[in-house]
C-alpha cells in the first residue's frame, strides 16, 4: 500500500501482447491497493525508426527537431498502454512529459532534469487514475520539447518518484535482476537480492547495461529505492538501496568491458607537468580517460598508458600527435577491460590477488591494473576476456 | 511580399521525396520573400495505422487517448519537413498544436477550436523562421492535446491564417484546384479560377472533398483568401473568396453524391405536426436528413420521402418504425444525388430546365428534387449517376 512507480522499456511493450502483459502488471500492483505511475518507453524499434527516417532527410538534423520527432515515440506507446488499462475497466490517463511536469534544461538530445512539477501527477492519482507517463522526455525554458537520451525513461521514472516520494521505483526489463556475472554468458551467475547505489554505478559503468547509470545517481542523490525486475516472469528482483545488507558477500559481480582501447604514448619527455598538458589536451577534446598507468622509460623519457572509449582511439591519438612532438603514440583495441565490484572488499585485502590467481591459472597476462574502493579492474586480450569474466567469476562464485 | 500560410496533405507528405518536394514549394515561397508558416499533416497512412494500433488493444478506447495517440502522427511529419528545411539550409522551426497557440474546447477526436494564441508563431515569424506547424491538433482547458477531426489540418490553416491576418492561406492537394466535375470522371472538365464561400460549401457538402467544409465556413467568417492547388504540378489553383468574378459562369460545377440513402415512409397520418414529431425523433438520433418531399397520399394518410448519409439509413428506418405504428418504412441506397452549383443561377430562371432536359435527353428519371439559391439536386438512380453528371455537365460546358 503505496506509491508505486514503474518503469516499463522499448522491448517490453514492442507488440500488443506484450502491452497486455504490461497492462496487467500495473493493474495487479493498482489492485494491491497501490497509487500506480508507470513510465514507458517507446514501442521496440520506433525510435531507431525515427531516426532512420530523419537522417534520409537530414542526416545532420537539428536537435530540437530531432527531439520534438522522437518525443512521439513514447507519446505513441503511453497512449496505447492506457488504452490496454482501460480495456480491462481500470481507470487510467496517459501523461506527456511535459503534462506530467517534467522540465529540463536546454539541452536538445540529453538534457538533464531541472524539476518535476507534481502538481498535475498528484492531481491524476488524486482522482484514483492509474498513470501512464511517456518516458524520456521534458520540457525546457522555450516551451520546445527535449529529450533525455537514451535510456532517459529509467531518469524519467526515478525522478518521479524522487518528486513524489514514491515507496518504491521499479525497472522493468528482460533479464530478472542484477547477476554476478551475464547470465548469457557465465555459468553458474546468481541474481543479488540487493546492491548498493555506488555498487550498481560500478556495475552499470562497466557494461552490465541494466540500469542507466544516471538514473542510479539520481536514485541515490534522492535516496530513492529501486527495484530491478522482469516484465516476463514475476519473480521477485533486484533492490538498490543506500545500505545493502552484506550477504557475507565479498564481490556483487564481474563484469566485461569490451569497448575500450588502450592508447600507448611512448617516450614521453620526463618533464614536470607533462601527464597534465597530456591529458587536459583529451578533455579539451571531451574524450574521457579511464585507467592510467606510468611507467619510467628509456633515457630522460617515460612511457603513458591509458584507456579510453573504442570510438575516441583513433581522436585520442590525433590529439596526442597534434599536439606534441611525439611520434610513438599507439592504439590498441584488441582489449577489454574485466572488473570485480562488490563493497566488500574495501575490508577484504585479498580481493586483488584472488582475482590475479583466478586469471594467472587461466595464463592470462594482464596488461593494466585499476582499483577503487569497491572495484578491481584488470585491462586485458580481448580474446581472453570470456574465459578471463568465467575464471574470476567461479573464483568468488564457485559453481556447486 | 506578405505572410503566407500552406497547408499539406498526408499525401503530400507521404515519403521523403514527397517530404522535399514539399520543403522546396515552401522555400520558393520564404525565398520570394514572403512570411511562411505551413501547417502538415500526417505522413501518408500514419493515421489509420495508428487506428488500427489502438483497435487491436482497446476497439472501445477513449477519445482523449486516441487524440493523444493521433497527434503523435503530425508531430513526426511536421519535424521531419522541418529537417528537410534545415537541409536545404534555411531557418525553420516546428510547432505542434499547442505550441502554435491552438486552444479548443473540451470535445475530443472533433474539437472546436477556441481561439489560435499568435504569440509564439509571431515570435517566430520575427526571427526569420519559416514555421512548420503540426496540423489537426490543439490544446484543451485541461491541458490535454485534442484533436480537430478528419479534415482538420485545414482548418487549423485557415485559423492561423485568420488569426494572424494572412495575405493568402494555400490549400496543397493532389489536385489542380476545383473543377466543374470530378476531371477522373468526366470529360471536358474545367478548372475554376475563383469561386465564392457558398459556391464552395455546396460543392464541399456534395462530394467534391477538395476542402474541409468547416475551414470554408471559417474561411467566409474570417474574410481568409484560400487558394486550393497542387503540391505536384506548380500552376495556379482555384481562390476561393467572398466576391469572385463570374467570369460570365452560370454554373461552378456538377457533383455526384452517392453516400445517400433514401427513405420512403408511406402511410403516415394526416394530421397537423406528423412531419415535426417524425424529423426530431431523428434530430434525437443525430440523424441529418438532406433532401424532403411530401405527397399526399390515399385515404387520410400522405407518404414522407426523404435522404440521410447512408450509414444512417437503417436506423432512421428502425427510429421511425420504433416511435410511430408504421410498418411500411423502406430504405433505399441505390440513389445518387446530382447537383449543380453557382451562384449565377439565381438569375437565371433556366438551370434548372437546362439540367432536366439533359437528364431527360438520356433517359435519367428523376426521383427527387431540392433546390437553393445556389444550387439544385435531383436524387436518381445510383446506376444513372456517372451518366447524369456527364450530360448535365455538357450541357453546361460543352466540350468544343
Amino acid at each position: 500500500m503505496g506509491l508505486i512507480v514503474q518503469k516499463f522499456g522499448g522491448s517490453s511493450v514492442a507488440d500488443a501482447a506484450r502491452v497486455r502483459n504490461v497492462a496487467s502488471i500495473i493493474i495487479d500492483t493498482y489492485k494491491q491497493g497501490n497509487d500506480v505511475i508507470a513510465v514507458v518507453s517507446a514501442q521496440g524499434d520506433t525510435t531507431d525508426d525515427l531516426i532512420e527516417k530523419a537522417a534520409e532527410l537530414n542526416p545532420k538534423a537539428s536537435k530540437r527537431e530531432m527531439d520534438s520527432l522522437l518525443s512521439a515515440g513514447e507519446q505513441m506507446s503511453s497512449a496505447l498502454l492506457a488504452m490496454a488499462i482501460e480495456a480491462e475497466g481500470y481507470p487510467v490517463v496517459s501523461l506527456l512529459g511535459w503534462q506530467a511536469g517534467f522540465r529540463t534544461d536546454n539541452v536538445y538530445g540529453s538534457a538533464r532534469i531541472k524539476t518535476v512539477q507534481p502538481e498535475r501527477l498528484k492531481n491524476e492519482i488524486g482522482k484514483g487514475n492509474i498513470v501512464i507517463v511517456a518516458g524520456f522526455q521534458g520540457l525546457n525554458g522555450f516551451d520546445d520539447i527535449t529529450t533525455l537520451g537514451r535510456g532517459g525513461s529509467d531518469t524519467s521514472a526515478v525522478a518521479i518518484a524522487a518528486s513524489l516520494h514514491a515507496d518504491r521505483c521499479q525497472i522493468f526489463t528482460d533479464v530478472e535482476g542484477v547477476y554476478t556475472a551475464d547470465p548469457r554468458k557465465v555459468e553458474g551467475t546468481k541474481k543479488l537480492s540487493e546492491i548498493t547505489y555506488d555498487e550498481m554505478l560500478e556495475l552499470a559503468t562497466l557494461g552490465a547495461q541494466v540500469l542507466n547509470n544516471r538514473s542510479v545517481e539520481m536514485a541515490k542523490k534522492y535516496n530513492v529505492e529501486v527495484e530491478v525486475l522482469s516484465s516476463l516472469k514475476r519473480v521477485p528482483g533486484t533492490i538498490v538501496k543506500e545500505v545493502a545488507k552484506m550477504e557475507k558477500m565479498l564481490i556483487r559481480g564481474v563484469t566485461k568491458d569490451a569497448d575500450v582501447a588502450r592508447i600507448s604514448v611512448i617516450g614521453v619527455p620526463n618533464t614536470p607537468g607533462i601527464a597534465f598538458k597530456l591529458f587536459s589536451k583529451l578533455a579539451a577534446k571531451n574524450i574521457n580517460v579511464d585507467i592510467i598507468l606510468q611507467s619510467v622509460g628509456r633515457d630522460d623519457t617515460k612511457d603513458i598508458t591509458f584507456t579510453v572509449a573504442k570510438a575516441n582511439g583513433e581522436l585520442a591519438v590525433e590529439t596526442i600527435k597534434g599536439a606534441f612532438d611525439l611520434t610513438d603514440v599507439v592504439c590498441d583495441t584488441n582489449v577489454a577491460k574485466v572488473s570485480v565490484v562488490g563493497a566488500g572488499m574495501e575490508t577484504h585485502p585479498g580481493t586483488a590477488s584472488k582475482m590475479f590467481e583466478a586469471l594467472y591459472e587461466k595464463d592470462i597476462n594482464i596488461q593494466m591494473i585499476s582499483t577503487s574502493e569497491i572495484k578491481i579492474s584488470v585491462l586485458i586480450d580481448l580474446a581472453d576476456a570470456d574465459k578471463a569474466v568465467a575464471a574470476v567469476h567461479n573464483a568468488f562464485f564457485p559453481v556447486d
